[in-house]
């Protein structure tokens, strides 16, 4: 199934203490190397078929407005996947 | 900077209900192609220094025990992203 793929993620200047708590648990345990965490949304929109160039902007237009908030967080990529 | 990035989607048989009010906006707004929405994780682990291969096993592993649930949740995903 066609799928287009939604990569948000909080804006680097921002906390993230969820993405923080669990640094702090990796580190804790012993993985000494992982200095940050983040966490962000994985979004994937389901097509039937392949998605039409228009759908493509379409997408992308609906990442920036509807599935991320811009105040507080980026769209780090729009993907299309084709299986 | 160094990331490895893990995604984290519900597994495919299990329900998603915030995906599912995302897919019934976007079809009510007129984007009819779109036939499901499924809303999951994109996490980045950050090193200093490009992982080594060590490392990568690490993640993969912190990735299935510790960053996902293997009752509801599958990683689709575990990359490495050298910047």
């Amino acid at each position: 199934m066609p799928k287009i793929i939604v990569e948000v993620m909080p804006k680097a200047d921002l906390l993230d203490p969820a993405g923080k708590a669990v640094a702090n648990s990796l580190q804790r345990q012993g993985h000494s190397a992982i200095t940050n965490v983040r966490i962000g949304k994985r979004i994937e929109l389901h097509y039937e078929e392949a998605p039409t160039p228009k759908q493509i902007e379409d997408a992308k237009e609906i990442a920036a407005y509807f599935l991320s908030n811009g105040v507080i967080e980026d769209v780090v990529s729009v993907s299309v996947e084709e299986l």
